[in-house]
């Protein structure tokens, strides 16, 4: 079997490798290409190496493969995964600090940031879709580049890639819920709703016994059900009840807007926006990776933020290559499973994983009013995007930052001739 | 025919008698019943008695009844109108001025002060409408009373009565763009796409001429296309341009509020806050109504912000009596008309009306994204401030403010702890 | 105004010439081409002869053209009608006989008849669509070419042309009505929902009052309200009570299937199919339109089926003209209107006729059941005929007879086989 | 674990207690109450007296109680389940011969026979439903009562009781298919799509590898691929290749109803009708299930039809009971999977089977139009048939028989009175 992870030099590499190691019984993985680009060279090669020492180490009989030819990676690939960043990190800074020039959230995935992230990203990964078109038709793309829901939805959009979009923050969620009943993971069943970083849990059993109200309550006070990097404020009691869910972490932006953005701002004035944090925090493990007695994935990974990644990634293709018919909440085409959303958009939600990939399994309940509501303006927005990203369309993109609820049309039109001009090395659509 | 006008002592009135006056010849009404409250009852004399030299000084034999019998002028009656303000002009000045407490936009129909006013009102109408369905089954009832879009489908969704929604904004809307293009009103045609207040005019046709784009240029720079209780700021010509339809009046509470906020804490701090005005408008208002030489409506009222009031609802009831099969913009059901909404709920748009009421005509064109989107949330705080006025469910109040455009979690709950506070007199159901 | 009249040999087109005469002071038109293939070149003639004899006789300024040109009949034309026989009159004979030879209703229409005759005409009519395409852009193309509806789903699905769908069975059922109850035509207003020559009156008013229930009794036992070239057995009382809508004439092979076919079965016998006595007509009327002294529609025409032919057409053309906004029962596309069918399938309902075209009505009562079912699987057999044309596709032929409520799969194979067969010369997409 | 056997006297009960049996060590069940009505009271007698030698002989600890008191069995039980024959096996012979004295299939759950049965039977299973309301609300019942699909869809309809509807159709076709490839049948996976008696198998893996065109012909010519109670007709290969999906057993009787047709009609002048031989059968079972030494569920059982019955109905419930998440083909409400039937009707389809019931798996492909027609004609069927059966609407009756592809408007009248007349016993909503 042979895996082509395209952003190869990612320093979530290692997280990977470790994954395919440990589950190696039961998913036979042969060959590994890391393929990345000219500017990464000097990573891929850092990270490449590493890799080879942990399967070493290890002693599992998986080739690493480094290599600039994306073609030669993905040619008969089994799995292609996606965790490439165009412009790299000093785009995510931009990202992340352009809106809160302009007041508003600035988040690498969620409004301003994650719109000018998706104008980058889509273009690019449509053209690596050509090419599994071409050279690997039977591939699964697993796609983690973020934002992943948006992505998921172009490619399912504009190619015949079979794809699947995957976020850690399910499964995040699921460790998170099983430490607070102290039961193994295996015991938390759940049903997840909505679009990547949208996403609520709206029915939660242990050990058989729906106790969604329960977490709800102790969702409340207890902090530490939130993804790494998202500040960690705890929810208001009164709130989650009336909402009858579980918000994930991405919510607060939308929930608790001023107290974010103060965070926000509070951490730019102090130079600590995370854009920053992880250009540190990569330096660091770059630095780490090349000690040649590392043989395994450093501790200080996990402080990237990237918990359960590997297990996500892995988990999902052992399923599909044993046939597992087990169940994974990866973003997938709603297909109707959703009647209030478009039928060809990208939503998250409980699979059926097998042999072909994803399909919806139909919620347990109808999706309640306060949930649609936010679903379908925010899924308008990445429509409108996704359309602004493939055609370079700047009305679009306009009406796209306009009704986003973190944005609006206030501040739309100065904010996206900054965004355009700032990445336009990187939007050659819309000159 | 005999007329029921539920407020029948509301300022309003005479514009609605002159329409009956000047429409006699082909809406032969022999009876109009005003009806009022206790608290209304001197109001109720004014209006009546003014009435009534109207229809004197017009030589035309139409009976005009007042009452404080709610049901003695509903019992039979060919149509009802609604024209009510629980609370009176009282409770609008909270409307408005508690959302301003919390910086937030505080507008009568949008937002807030809308939320307030309809948990106040869906309880009356709802009541209206068993009187109705017991003594006057077969009457249209013709709802004016705001937030017109909310009350109408808490109708449809709670009551057998025959009911269409009815707002003066559409046909102010086409007298605009015949004074900009300077022809006939007749000579107008558009589509019109929305729910009440939040209406988007996607195709104007003038002389038979496709304008739509004309019109939005000219919308740019052209004040006066906008109704008289909200500020006529202009609309910037790119952003109508993108958006490729033309938003209406209260759009700029949407798409400007940062300019609209300022502009209602300007006028608050200035004591001039809507409601005041009108309060003052009306006082003067009805001081001249009790000039027994008065015997026309008097232009003041125009100041009011009713203009063409009682042309949309004599045109209604005409068309509706006289089968004419034209074309009217109200609020019915939306029934799948348009498929990105729910079944059952109101919507504004294009009707054929007969003598069975309003059937909604095809748009010509899909919605445009950038409109679902935004037309999908205000919809679903819609849908639950009913299911919160109905139920007295402060659960989804909550949820409904949480979710509002104009609103948002954050602020929510301190919100409507002092909305139910202070209208605490008209809530019973959350008692 | 230039209109291009698509098989302009047809014994039909006098019909169509006099509608032109009697609203030229609505309708201008200024150019009729009449244009035919090769094989029609004589027909052509002797129909063009006669057309321009009624109007000099009638003294409008209309020029008649014949042409075998169909480019430049097409060219910068206002209007575009199709009234073709691919096959011609021998083609029908066959449509009718062969499935005859399998004890199954033979009619052109309607089953395995209208299906050989779907096969034949659609990438004939697609040939013309490219055309329009490309020389006439902004024509309306109203489609009489029977299966009526099928055609229109054709060119609504494969070209970009504007169509509307027109058969004249919906204004001769407004006429007969008319004369059942003794009023004029203009007081009958009533709702048609369904398909082409599959389409119920769910709702019949005449002088604004509801005589549907009426209607429905009188249609049990007046015969009368049914086309000409459909025979004219009554109705059972107790069915339409229970169906509770007023059947079309091509109904009578669904619901009278045994009754219909022996009928046939008999013509058959004794040589009488509809084709032959259509054929005899036909060779009378051309006979006919030699006479030089001829120069008005002769009465006779009337046998030939395709009363208020003309009429239908010519009210289309001239409320599109003149921006009527007045309600025709015509063939569109769905677009939701009927959500219990595809999207973008056609359909035959009341429409609102402007400017633009036509635009579908929201109809008064959701579809009952017992009507969705039978619209549903007819339908899905159009879209499949649709299908297999287009694609010259066997398997989908095969499963459109197949599930056809008048055909069968038992009796599939050798029918296809032989409609194939014996078509073969205008079947080139099978081959 | 208490489970409710209503129509406990069924000679199927030793084939579930066979099954209890098996899975007590996964389903601890420690109660089965065995009720039937007066008339039944010896058969229950003899078949409970059975099944009380059955457990003892495999020495599990289930307690078998034999009832006439209904609502004595129902309380507190954790399923119930209903296979009952209201006017017993008499009604069947009158369900398979009325028909075919009109020419038409005889059978007692498709057409005409299951008509029949469906108006005798919903008002008796919607009574149970209000005792499991009142006695029993967490109940699951367990409905194999036939028609199995139409009896499941009044149950959602008109009861709020949890419900599934059950039969061993898709079990069997999986048992054969893996005969077919001689391997394990837990290797065989599929994708059954449709509602009760008229699913099609649209996708089949075998051992991971996807078969569906290989079973398409090997179906064409292995008979066995089919259930007891239908006879054994080769399916056409062609017409099987342009379907693209495996029929059932009962969809012989809609695609080669003229061979089923004889072939009753053979068997009727034989006096073989399936309910006769099923009353010999069941005469000769219930002999034989008097024998004292007898202590085990007797080989002859398989005769009667019901093969893999009890595994049907056992892994269900376990399944629930465990939690299991596993995948089985089962009736539920279609809540808009299948987007052309209506969103509250019922449908059998790929379900994950956890604690809270059965929920469907979105299908891999989009319904083939040929599938679609078919299946929305005779749910449209269904549909009015409950209605009739719940209101007692002779209407609606008219019209259900009128759609049905095995029937028709033409015979519908005559055929209808003479079903109420002699069923008039046990159609007291139509007295
Ligand atoms: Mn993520
Ligand atoms: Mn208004
Ligand atoms: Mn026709
Ligand atoms: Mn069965």
């Amino acid at each position: 079997m042979k895996i082509a992870v395209i952003g190869g030099g990612s320093s979530y590499t290692p997280e990977l490798i470790e994954g395919f190691i440990n589950h190696y019984w039961e998913l036979p993985v042969s060959e590994i290409y890391l393929v990345d680009i000219e500017q990464g060279k000097e990573k891929l090669e850092i990270v490449g190496n590493l890799a080879r020492r942990m399967v070493e180490n290890a002693n599992v009989p998986i080739t690493i493969n480094m290599t600039l030819d994306r073609r030669k990676a993905i040619e008969q690939a089994d799995f292609v995964t996606t965790q490439i960043r165009v412009g790299l990190l000093e785009a995510r800074v931009r990202d992340e600090q352009i809106p809160l020039a302009f007041n508003l959230i600035g988040q690498e995935t969620t409004g301003a940031g994650g719109f000018a992230k998706a104008l980058r990203t889509i273009p690019v990964i449509l053209d690596i879709c050509k090419e599994i078109e071409e050279l690997a038709p039977d591939a699964h793309l697993l796609n983690f580049t973020n934002p992943a829901g948006i992505v998921t939805e172009a490619v399912l959009k504009y190619s015949n890639v079979k794809t699947i979009g995957l976020c850690n923050l399910p499964i995040g969620t699921k460790m998170r819920i099983a430490q607070l009943y102290d039961v193994n993971p295996e015991h938390v069943e759940f049903e997840m709703i909505g679009i990547n970083h949208l996403v609520w849990t709206t029915k939660i059993m242990v050990e058989g016994k729906n106790v969604t109200d329960d977490v709800l309550k102790k969702a409340s006070y207890t902090k530490g059900i939130t993804v790494r990097n998202v500040p960690d404020f705890g929810w208001d009691p009164l709130f989650l009840k009336s909402l009858g869910a579980l918000p994930c972490s991405y919510h607060k932006y939308y929930y608790m807007p001023n107290q974010m953005l103060q965070d926000q701002m509070k951490a730019m004035k102090g130079g600590e926006i995370r854009a920053k944090v992880v250009k540190k925090i990569e330096d660091e493990l770059f630095e780490l990776y090349q000690e040649s007695n590392l043989k395994v994935k450093p501790k200080q990974l996990e402080l990237r933020g990237g918990a359960y990644y590997s297990e996500a990634a892995v988990n999902l293709m052992t399923s599909i290559y044993n046939n597992k018919k087990d169940i994974q909440v990866v973003n997938v085409q709603n297909k109707g499973i959703l009647p209030c959303l478009p039928i060809n958009c990208s939503i998250e939600i409980n699979c059926l994983i097998d042999k072909e990939g994803a399909r919806p399994i139909q919620p347990s309940e109808n999706l309640p009013t306060q949930i649609r509501g936010l679903l379908q303006i925010v899924k308008a927005y990445e429509e409108l995007t996704i359309e602004a990203a493939v055609r370079g369309d700047v009305d679009m993109a306009l009406q796209a930052l306009s009704i986003h609820p973190l944005v609006g049309a206030d501040v739309a039109q100065p904010l996206l001739a900054k965004i355009l001009n700032e990445n336009r090395r990187y939007l050659p659509q819309f000159n």
